[in-house]
């Protein structure tokens, strides 16, 4: 039986036909089809109005982007042969370039799962469902997760804003197996416990693991300061690289008990301190006491969550560029990273050749990093891709 | 004593004070200093129209980008003593990263030396200069690259079409030295023995490496064609790296010759094959010979080398583009670079998106690379940035 018709007003399919998934309320011609027949999680197809159907998707006539595309077929729904093709095309691409069970397994849109996010820690699965569309198919979800990775653990984790605006639940909970008392993970050759219950977003950030292992290989009799340091994911490859000292630095009390524990245990306690303090206070402290780093990782959360607040972010932003790179030593390393995905590549580019400016320092980038190959761009989709990481190396004014 | 002034337009000095290195011929005030004062390779001070003093520049009246920045300094010059400190600091950078004597040494205005690359084979210097500034310093420049790096040979490789423009002459020599009757260079763990006297640009393209690295880790027991092979800098780390098969196409027969030796000399010859073919008609009877391989690596020479080349440039890497996701196999990866400065990475982007929706393909971007870390970018010149490269995951539509 056919899907029932959304139908787009006109024009409202250039974004579809370039191959984006999103289809945003005020782009349905609400005379031919209203938003209010539908109930959120219905399976519509989506029609041009020219009459050319466009796919299959799942519709929230509550929510600002009300529908995502799943399918060019107009048939097509999501249910477990859905799951099972999709998600086994993913835990195909994750095993090329992983040889351990430590990865984002399904990073939305880009793997053709719009509204779900799942993070893979060996046995145990922390899934993300932000729309009611994966959320009515939860069922079918975790019975493929369990058929296709026999999981010891399934952690529905609802703790995310987006599902309020969804209208579901913001409690989290086990929905298979038995969370196991502690969580160790590994990324690039170092040993993590994480708190995925109680941590920020998944509870671990698989995206930069490509970043980190080359900053490790520079750090070598290096002093090194890791910002915003949550567990140490950056700090600690770079000790086990034997770097000479590093120091993490991260507001949060829990995050930084996390770091300390991650470096007991993979032995690099002695070269590494911990520091719970606001880091914009912590460097400002740092640059009155002439404290220099070889090395300095700058790599916060997101700052501009939301478009509207770009004004104020971008000033934190430049604010901490600049600040960084005044603890650096001569021909330092600046690793500036920004998650945000309204903070542009060129904007991150700018306020790192403006500070450099302003200070009178020579900097160059000599190398640019983004989302390791777990958490894939799609081509038309420009918000899958919001990480962006320079390495810049920093010396003396020509 | 003041070198003579240059002095600028009003607001021509903008582009300066944001970091840029160049002046160009129209910017300069020619009245209060006229251009054909100057013999090319003079050194000026750069002097705003509100006689604010921007710094010390090389000069050639004749050329479009008339003059270059040395120092923010007004008195400094060209000579041992800044060669001496800038080649030192650029080698101190490229050991940062690399643990044997093989890199781009010297990438003109990144490294501080508008007009100058050096290219380092060992003990081999294989040395462009483009400009008159650094031409008529060539003794100085040679004397310390001698007394820094104690080479055995270096080479002026000056068929570099620039050099024309600026009036210098387009004979290669070796200046110093004696060239040695083979070369063999290392590079992602294999040999490869180049031509520099003959061969490509400075005989070797290093600004790929890091992409190549990433490349050879996903070849394991896959099928790859390398198109563009030139010497089997792709084709022979992914052979080593226990590729099935590596099947190397350049139009060119000495390059075609250059990697089969290299395959010899790396004992991959087993699993590689070499065709000397234009590309556009290899991938033409591939496609209707409906070959199919893992792997495809794209890395074309620049198809745009001017501004107004753009268009029939960008359709040429259309169609490469196109051609290439055709002899792809089902869940391949398409490994697609440009090395024009004028197509930019959006352009690359843009090519891989519609191609893929044009044969229905899912496509995704799973890493981007750029230059190597030996090809530092100019953070206020964007010249200093022109290699892409996209390394892409293609399955079949949703």
């Amino acid at each position: 039986m056919a899907h029932p018709e959304l139908f787009l007003k006109k024009n409202e399919d250039k974004r579809l036909r370039k191959g984006h998934l999103w289809v945003f309320s005020n782009e349905v011609d609400t005379e031919r089809s209203p938003l209010n027949q539908f109930n959120p999680g219905d399976t519509v197809q989506v029609v041009a109005s020219d009459g050319q159907i466009m796919g299959s998707a799942y519709i929230n006539p509550g929510t600002l982007v009300c529908a995502r595309l799943l399918s060019r077929k107009p048939a097509a729904k999501l249910g477990s042969k859905m799951f099972t093709t999709r998600i086994a095309r993913a835990l195909a691409l994750r095993e090329r370039f992983y040889s351990k069970p430590y990865y984002r397994l399904i990073f939305g849109e880009s793997d053709g799962l719009p509204g779900l996010v799942i993070d893979r820690f060996a046995d145990v699965l922390s899934v993300q469902i932000t729309t009611a569309g994966i959320e009515r198919q939860k069922e079918p979800l975790l019975d493929v997760l369990v058929e296709l990775l026999k999981p010891s653990a399934i952690l529905l984790k609802n703790d995310n804003p987006q599902r309020e605006l969804e209208g579901l639940s913001t409690e989290s909970i086990c929905a298979y197996g038995k969370l196991p008392e502690q969580l160790i993970i590994e990324e690039n050759n170092a040993q993590f416990k994480i708190d995925i219950l109680e941590g920020q977003k998944t509870g671990w950030f698989y995206d930069h693991r490509s970043s980190r292992a080359e900053l490790a290989k520079l750090a070598k009799d290096r002093t090194v300061l890791d910002l915003f340091s949550y567990a140490g994911g950056w700090g600690i490859p770079a000790a086990l690289n034997h770097a000479r000292q590093v120091t993490c630095v991260d507001a949060s009390a829990s995050a930084i008990a996390l770091a300390e524990q991650n470096a007991h245990l993979n032995q690099v306690s002695d070269t590494m301190q911990f520091i719970q303090s606001d880091v914009f206070d912590y460097l400002k402290q740092a640059r009155l006491d002439k404290k220099r780093f070889d090395i300095v990782i700058l790599d916060p959360p997101a700052l501009i969550k939301r478009k509207k607040d770009f004004k104020s972010g971008y000033e934190a932003y430049r604010r901490l560029n600049h600040l960084a790179l005044q603890v650096l030593e001569k021909d330092g390393i600046l690793v500036s990273a920004s998650c945000s995905y309204h903070l542009s590549k060129a904007n991150l580019h700018e306020i790192l050749r403006s500070s450099s400016r302003h200070i009178d320092r020579n900097l160059s980038f000599v190398a640019t990093g983004g989302q390791s190959p777990d958490h894939p761009v799609h081509p038309a989709i420009p918000e899958t891709e919001y990480l962006k990481t320079f390495f810049c190396t920093v010396s003396e004014s020509l």
